[in-house]
């Protein structure tokens, strides 16, 4: 019953590198994006569903929408662990978020990244796969 | 008295590089926010405002809240036109909007960035410096 | 007859974004190669040769090689002028070097990037397409 | 005596991400830099050697040349190998070496990075910090 434990989380740590750094010596507000992507597609591999060959199946989910906070700054060579849940059963969009911790367990970061499932060719909505529905339905209730 | 007439808005060309595309052929969803950078600096200065003069002033703006709606694809090699808005008087906080064309005018992309004025040393929130204040202001009601 | 009048130059401006300093302040080293491209593109662009047609065309031009050295650090905000030369007629190669120079013409950086010509379909190398050897060749000797 | 065994090495495991992909297909050539920045930073972890704390203590490490050859590309979600090496004792320079490999063990990449190190106030070049060289001298011949 309680909301913890009806949703799929995974987390991923990902190191800050240089490049990524900005003159202030925090990680840029651009390339979260890159860490959610990430973050996004190790989760998915945790439940078997590789994003490369859903492609090939010919299905792809383009970025619909994404809405990013930045709490604390992360810096150069921080070992962040991003967190990413799936709270809701998808349906032609699948909504992901993102929370975002350094070492010390400071939230940086809290995000939400709403993508959609499209035909490969149509470049249409098409409701989720059945086989990703049915990997992600035991954590989701109801 | 329209609301057009009380904003500060400003137009950048942007071109969409090889790098910055991703498979799918379309620029990468995490992309968008250097351009966003790029079009808010090009705002600035059209109004006497260089940032780089202001960090050296001792005033830093980090990003606190981005958020972005991915309408259309953009395509490798599309001259986009992104517009940047400023609709509100700043306070520690300045709020700059975007809208991303391409050249058949079609909308691509909104969002919104919001950024804080920091002291560059204390990194504590500061009012908007009063020289932007008053570039800004012959642009704003009320 | 001599050197300087046997080759094709193009300058390309580019700013340096906040996005693409590191925490010393520096265009990181990687982004060079982005702006590289953007040069090329802009000075083929300049002789009537579109690479997104190209590609439309069947011929791609993925990057062989590249060197580049790194002599003063380039800045954020910097103005920088990016000078791309071609001095020798292509083959199924072509070769492209770069001068990098901030406002005060200062030489920051000097590169060389080597690309292929080769067919979309097999991905084997081909030789310059006709009409780009025709634009390159009245600037290229012998 | 052998070559081989008067070198240090080590081994970097990199996910392509669909933000590094263009759209060929391929990992765009500019950030393969990334990776060796990633891979140069992990190895010298593994010696006791934190580039953060270096920088700390007031030595920096620029980039001063970079050369990279593209054999084969390297594609979306392929777990790159990225082999980086020091051959050579360093003196105000160090030089590393890449090879990049993929999952079937096709070589994609060779590269070659030289830094230098250098006083973090003045920028001067120094010489190669004491902790480092005893560190990296185990692995170098005479």
């Amino acid at each position: 019953m309680s909301g913890s434990s009806s949703m799929f989380t995974y987390d991923q740590l990902i190191r800050v590198c240089y490049g990524e750094t900005d003159q202030m010596g925090f990680l840029y507000y651009g390339y979260y994006s890159l860490y959610y992507e990430q973050a996004r597609t190790e989760a998915f591999r945790s439940l078997g569903i590789v994003y490369r060959e859903m492609e090939k199946e010919g299905v792809m989910m383009p970025v619909l929408e994404m809405k990013a906070k930045y709490i604390r700054p992360a810096r150069y060579d921080d070992l962040l662990r991003v967190r990413v849940s799936v709270k809701e059963r998808p349906g032609t969009r699948i909504r992901t978020e993102y929370e975002v911790f350094n070492e010390q367990q400071e939230l940086l970061n809290v995000a939400e990244v709403t993508l959609v499932f499209v035909d490969h060719q149509t470049f249409k909505p098409v409701m989720c796969p059945t086989h990703i529905m049915q990997k992600l339905e035991k954590y989701l209730e109801g």
